[in-house]
């Protein structure tokens, strides 16, 4: 039974400290802080660990095996890199830093290390969907990927979502999607900017953002978070011989009214809830195995920081961007 | 944690096992027994159970407070009446027993205890798929249902598989969904012979199976089980204003040599396996919450054993045969 | 540029006039008539077409090659016969005539005439769904057919519309296409009774007819004639090794309001006002090259009123109806 | 009967006068001409048409009421020219002219002229998914438009094809769909050049066309010229509160060998042949009705060509390109 201690109790924190309570197998919360000492107390009681007062201590604890941290961006780098000096695996919510330096420091703590513990929360690479379609593409029935058009979609988002968050908390998925379906980097950004949306008050919606891949393929993502249908994530790869692309998914289909439909996921919970299931089943495997995680790495993190700043200036600017990343490590090759 | 001891190590007992163990939150397997007692020792050890001489013994086990039934079918009475008798949770794989007089004899003295205890493996209630399209009909979008038509279709079966199989193994998981669908019982079977497919020997093979339930809706079941494409469960319920179908449940969409297609499930397990994670853990949380189980009751499995009588004879006598329950419990008013 | 007279110009007579004047090409109408001397008056003035008395005399006018008959059912047979003993080719809306006796008297005298003039308004056998469905079928790709199944669904029926109509009027389309599909007999009818639906008044709405082939074919016909929701034909053919269905047609797919959506047609004219186009097309074309009409023949005819004639025995009685056809004659070899 | 003269009776100028003779109603082919004198009177004996020596002859013959023209390209404009001269009607293929200078030309004329006789073969406008698509636009259901998706697919090209011909051949059908879709101008072009698919030889394909609409619409067409599998054409309209794309229209759903697939069509033919018969009958009813065409204009041919040589110079390049149109004429508000 492998022991994790949560950092960070919010609503993120608790829906994990749910799922390695109710959901998964082979896990026990056995330690939690939070910022708010009230909230991780309550936490704590009701899944019967102990409350610490900073992540630190969490992380020192010596019933704690491993370490999830959720907490507030700004601190995700302080515990990863407690963990990595204390020398336990651990899964950090995306974004692995709020910086790309941040990152780039905590991959060459883990180099220094020796042997990979960080694992980042991009979970679109456990959707059955996108390995679905991974699968697809890696058996050549479609030829050489040339292209990929990507939809992210959302029917709103919260008052404090900024202009860069299009790129920094919405699009930064795809940016991972996209360097783990081809196995190749981002080299480059642009942000095309469409007709505004009435109904995102000021800020610019929708968006195209192209990313240029190593090899040349063009991916294009749309990002529209207020497009108040639904919840919708949408990928098509295009091939030399053919195309494929992430199915619907739907459950049931209904004929009323003069039409037939299906119901489209409300909101991110909904439709990737079985991701973040398998996401967490297999890191707690892959540790409980003794094995380094098989997930996003620090690289990962760090290269989807690098994009997505790049991104950033790119909406700022209206130019081209190019990405330049450090050189990776031999720890990260593949 | 439920401690379950399972009582059959064959294939099915080896997959719930593997699914207590490394799948479902907040469960052990703790004991186990097989009439292989070289495969229960193996198994056991592999797990860190104990393995038990007879299902008796391990119901007897004070380290077992729940029960798991997977063995050969005729011996489930045996086992579920000794759960029953030692006041221990049992969750038996379909079916509940071989004749519809043993599963009545489990009614009575489940009755007899007083509380439900028994729960049969019906896995079709805890799929997504099904669950969607019960609300759809619960909501009453459709207005009241008149029909379904259902198809239940195997690529190939083997070659134990027997004329009647196709009743009481393969049509009488559409026997317990209509039940549990339409909230109501099944009260005359009919079943109707087309054209042989030459795909399966001798078997007659497809089968139109007509079940009436007691409202007078009709339920359609095309039972092919040598379509060699796939394993494709469809159903679609028929309203007064419109319909509402199981949906497709694609992961991916390709287009190659002048095709859009997605792909079918290989077999039962690709299909329904989530359905039967959902249905292992919801049993395990009703028990550990001390509540009844809340799946397929012992009265559900004794309906479907005489309501797949019925569809046999119907299929031995080419009749319209007509479905005698027993008078239902109080135990099991819903 | 074939010379057409039309029996008959209510709603379907007019509108295949308007169809001879504004969509196809090759024909005019030349000669019209109706029980109601007015409406034929002033249809035949818009198109510039001579109004005859009587349809004998539509028939015996030299500027007509080819009759169109769309009056009232029970006089097909005599305008049918009129056309027959003159000679000339005819086209006969669905049914050609009201009973099997009429129906065979017509056969009789095509016989007698030596050589194929008559064609009946099937038009399903137009349709592109239809057709491409035969196409699958006839390729082999699924195998030997060993079922069907239908659905038949209108929004709505007229008042006029009585318990017998949903197999002459409704199901007499699936009874043609059957046949026509699987260029074999029907040689037994059944029909089941589901509950009834609140939409439909006293009428018994839906109904399942099932046709038995003389193969063993089995085709079940859902007739839902009141479902509100639209016009909607469903058909899926079950052979050895696969399946074949129409398929959905939908010009457009909707995203909005939590759903994704594509419309139903509101009613048979959209469903298949392009079959209607191209069974006309082709009756003009095979009658301007002078061959014989390459469409549903007498025999089709004879054999759909034989047929449903089964069926509203079967609906009356409850029982399997066997189908007794007069010998096919020769001419009608396929 | 509207008296239509032909020019250039190549493979589209067979194509049109097959639909004249053989399908549409209301006219007939009184007149070809072709630079191939031999080909003419060989198409002029089959339909018992006059071949003339020249365009020019054809348009002056009192036999021809309306002129077509399917010549080569750089011979468009004299053939046009002519008409307006005289006063007719005429329908010509796509491009209206092989330079912008010549289409300003043609408008000028059409202007001087004073009323509008001029229509081009921009035939998607009469494709049923189109206008589908079109009426849920501009019934408001998914808000104000935003973006739009396309995808122009052909599985090969002829070998002339060129690098431009991806822009003026292939994508200035979907220049003028956007300018008819949204009903305004297309202001600025750009090209992005993916990764080259190893189909194609020497050929830049695909390339990803982005279009912006004066409005801020941004319209980006991926441009995939060897993708083998079918020619296939998508599109999604992303507006405010939804989207809508065109249907799959799928004639038939075929289950075998574990998957469901439907057929793409094999090429633009199979894909638009309705499109063509629509587009034809309604210029043919327009002109009989003695009223201006109604569809794409000779100021729309225009503005495609001007949009085209942006996309080319965009093409060339890699730069955004501004598109300046010269100002409209009040002969072509709408």
């Amino acid at each position: 039974m492998l022991r994790v201690g949560v950092i960070g109790t919010g609503m993120i924190g608790q829906d994990h400290i749910r799922r390695m309570t109710k959901v998964l197998a082979g896990v026990q919360v056995t330690a939690v802080t939070d910022v708010d000492a009230d909230i991780a107390a309550k936490v704590a009681d009701s899944v019967g660990a102990a409350a610490h007062a900073t992540g630190e201590q969490l992380v020192a604890d010596p019933a704690v095996d491993a370490v999830v941290v959720c907490s507030w961006g700004p601190t995700h780098e302080q515990y990863v890199l407690a963990s990595i000096a204390a020398g336990k695996p651990v899964f950090c919510e995306k974004p692995l830093a709020t910086t790309q330096e941040a990152c780039l420091r905590i991959v060459e703590a883990e180099v220094a290390h020796g042997s990979r513990l960080v694992q980042v929360g991009y979970m679109r690479r456990y959707d059955v969907a996108y390995r679905a379609l991974k699968n697809v593409l890696d058996s050549g029935e479609i030829g050489a990927p040339l292209m990929m058009h990507c939809a992210h979609r959302n029917p709103s988002v919260p008052s404090f979502y900024e202009k860069e968050s299009a790129i920094t908390d919405t699009a930064v998925h795809e940016i991972d999607m996209a360097r783990w379906m081809f196995g190749e980097e981002i080299t480059a950004a642009r942000v095309l900017i469409p007709r505004k949306s009435g109904n995102g008050g000021v800020l610019q919606d929708p968006l195209l953002l192209i990313l240029e891949m190593a090899s040349g393929i063009l991916v294009d993502v749309e990002i529209s978070v207020n497009i108040r249908y639904g919840y919708d994530i949408r990928g098509e790869i295009i091939g030399e011989d053919g195309t494929a692309a992430l199915g619907e998914l739907s459950p049931v289909s209904v004929r009323r009214l003069g039409r037939v439909s299906a119901p489209v996921p409300a909101d991110w919970r909904e439709r990737f809830i079985l991701a973040y299931d398998v996401e967490l089943q297999e890191w707690i495997d892959s540790i409980a195995a003794a094995g380094p995680p098989l997930g996003p790495s620090a690289w990962d993190g760090y290269a989807a920081a690098v994009v997505s700043d790049a991104g950033v200036e790119a909406l700022r600017t209206g130019r081209r961007v190019e990405v330049t990343l450090a050189e990776q490590p031999a720890l990260y090759y593949s």
